[in-house]
């Protein structure tokens, strides 16, 4: 099948390099032309702007930064949306907001163009070992004509629903789910620590109790406080927070664990911590008990 | 060994009989008489009061409802420090708080008498199974002495540190973190429903990124709505929020997101939830979003 | 002077009356026409565009309800920076959001135009009573230059500093405290009605100690439930609180109490309040007493 | 009248001093002795203990520090409850909990005493310069023939109800929403600070907005950052954040916004705020919006 991949970062990277194993063509672009060319290497063939990427394509990967970069590598003239053919599909698995979903679904109907949001779960070592979890929204048919595709890509592949935007909170509610755990061991550590207990034996129960391999891996990361290098900067887990809000804003449903999130993850930007792992957020807890002094270090 | 055991209910009944299988010499007592006397067909033999259950005893457990409880049984006239001799051991299993625990090492040690926190985590079929987790508190040679019975009413021992208040520190901790889950659930689900999502379909999800059983059984209970009947009591789950934040506020540690969990517990108490599942917390959020019209029922 | 004034609701047309009564000349334009021409009798010219409206004008407000109404009127096909001459300046009294007021300062700029935010305190009887606060963003020159403008619409004129958002900034902190001190009745009198004490007694000591007529008027509101016909509407109190929020968190200012607001007046918004005024934000902490039961009325 | 006073702190001097100038016949009994000597210029007769102060008392004052200090005071052996004659009336203006008033309220009666609580609003000054406003609960008959004694140390008494406790949950309650008005100005003074604008400008049109002395005094403080020294010390404001939240708890009223406050103020004590004054709330946002750095000074 040939494919136009866009975005060529550490999980868009890792994720052309196993479409790649898999015996697709790729057609490849990124901002800064280097990824591309280093591609090469791989059997890729990079192109000058989205639309040419696109120009052959049956299906278009996006995986880019956030909303804007997503609606400038569509929309822009040089655009996904000028070039891919009529009844190809673009597969966004970028985390973004519903409502640029909404109107991705809504701008690609209306020229002949497919859309499927397939965002995903995992960091750039599980994007490059094919470890990734794939959340596809979309229409059942078109999402079964591409699933080879996505599997191409992870460990495992889960359909959220007809509607595209569907995948994309899903993907927003599960960084919420991730985050609130980071928040509850910053909160629980520092009371333990303030007490003069110790937090790392209190993390071995909890990892009896969860038996879960990302409350280990994140309460190791929390309990020795090791947040360089970041998997997941501070300042995206910020904007995934403001992203759940704003969803759930959208359809008048409160959600004051995230509103808390956001208030720490707000505050832990303003002391420093904007490219720490977003892990760090329980440095604010730590903070508020008096137990960490240093600050914009 | 001579044991004694007061609290028969459904986690102390199960812990009874699970030391009695290991062959173990149990003295019991309850309040209420009947639990007392069906343990004797177990071998167990009944008496009149903690004082007298105590009486012969090398080591004396309790697992009771609260703080109020467990002084009583401990400090009043034929209570446990009455008349446990010098040089037994008093290990108190129930979920209190960390100040009662702080009294109870002081009041048994000015007695000659040992004193160890080993709160558990597991509900009364864990209890029962054999399944529990248990966190132990206290003097090292202490516990080590004693850590055969403790491994006879549990799938694993944990332990917390040297001062016996720690353990229970760490049980609300535990529980903290546990009620924080039930809230991220609450708050997601909403956000889906009305969003029209499958948070059915989201579940599953998260049960592949999280791996955890825990996730598991309460999010499909909070799923499904199946809140009774209740495995833990909203009531319960309130009164070991309020502990946290108690014995966080004795270190000054603010933890705001057990504030949230008091508020939104409290808001269903108001609610007529205080004998559902510490889980249907969730019906909070689904409530604020106006998922559900129904009202104390 | 030739003034054009934009926006002829309740606040509109109060604020235009007013000049029109310290004899200014104006030139008038509504979205729904009517009420232009129901100006007419007090001497306004109506015409058919925000451009026509700005065509000969010195100086025009615009007084509408939101950004995209704002924005629209602005920048629309046949807009006030179509119209308005250059070296005549635009007066924003809206409650907006500080980017679009930057965004405002920027294109207005730009096109020769002057530009100043004076957002109002006041509901639609101070506009008409001459009774509004003024808050006037911008260039010191520009401001003295139609502060007699201001003066003829307002009790009081305060400047609020060199930048025009940061006046528009303070229209949004001023809601906030004032959402605030709604929310702070909500919570104090239901935890006195639940507890059988007298919430209208509390409110007298209330009125006594803060000396406050905003105090008083809102509180009496809240004591008698009497949230129809709505001086300001829930919804547009989210509104608000939503901007600050925005506001807040491009300097990464968390406001956690502005999370809380909105996080109460999106339950409200989802239990049927939305046309109710804004101070029944108060009627949350009730329910969650558990003292209303009728919902969704 | 034979009045005793026990507690000549900073408030009870204040209004011993107004009860002598009014004519009484005063005993008095302080725990640090020098403060009742000194009383004696006045016309005072000093005490050896609260018993002997109240036997032949017809009303006994109390201005305490806090619930253990009132209960010492009462019901220890050389204490109120045990000196104070039949008939005689026990007023406590202390600000205690809820819970501890239905216990004095009890315990009285069944020893034949009256109880009132009538705690007061006001700092020192006012309490020297008459200038308290006293919330008085119990029964009607009962408060009405102390009324010229309540009306001899303040400017204005009001009726709480016929419990005692509901004067003194008004009193938690208006705190309450004195220490919310705090947080309100820290959270708009950081967002306006760290965007560049003038805090000391909304001050003023906060202060044409709400008409409020409270409002003025307190915005000045936390506008100029004068928190030394202390009105009223951080630390006895979370005291009484604690009570209102216990208070609120016991009816399962959930106060989110008054858990906002005690986070605030724990992270303040963790942080050395602990004497300073309680507006120093403020500085909680100032840290977190990045503004202040110095912190433990």
């Amino acid at each position: 099948m040939r494919i136009a991949f866009i975005g060529l970062g550490k999980m868009g990277g890792g994720m052309t390099r196993n479409l790649l194993r898999a015996g697709h063509q790729l057609t490849v672009y990124n901002r800064s032309r280097e990824k591309a060319e280093a591609l090469k290497a791989d059997g890729a063939e990079a192109t000058r702007s989205p639309a040419e990427a696109c120009q052959n394509a049956q299906v278009a990967f996006t995986m880019l930064a956030d909303d804007s970069a997503v609606a400038d590598t569509v929309f822009g003239e040089h655009g996904i949306a000028a070039g891919l053919p009529q009844g190809a599909v673009h597969i966004s698995s970028s985390t973004i907001s519903a409502n640029l979903a909404r109107r991705l679904t809504a701008e690609h109907a209306a020229k002949g163009q497919g859309y499927l949001s397939a965002p995903v779960f995992g960091r750039p070592d599980a994007a490059e070992n094919k470890k990734l979890i794939v959340v596809a929204g979309g229409k059942t048919e078109e999402i079964e004509r591409v699933r080879f595709l996505l599997e191409a890509v992870s460990r495992a592949v889960f359909i959220a629903g007809r509607e595209p935007f569907h995948a994309n909170l899903f993907k927003l509610c599960g960084n919420f789910m991730l985050s609130s755990m980071l928040e509850t061991f910053g909160e629980a550590f520092a009371t333990l620590r303030k007490s003069g207990a110790d937090h790392h034996a209190f993390l071995e129960i909890m990892n009896e109790l969860f038996g879960s391999p990302v409350y280990k891996n994140y309460g190791t990361t929390i309990a020795d406080e090791e947040f360089e290098p970041a998997g997941f900067a501070l300042k995206l887990g910020l904007k995934d927070v403001r992203l759940v809000l704003e969803a759930a804003g959208e359809v008048d449903a409160p959600m004051p664990l995230a509103s808390l999130l956001r208030d720490q993850l707000l505050t832990a930007m303003s002391n420093g911590q904007e490219q720490l792992d977003w892990s760090s957020i329980s440095q604010v807890a730590s903070r508020n008990a008096g137990l960490t002094i240093d600050r914009n270090p």
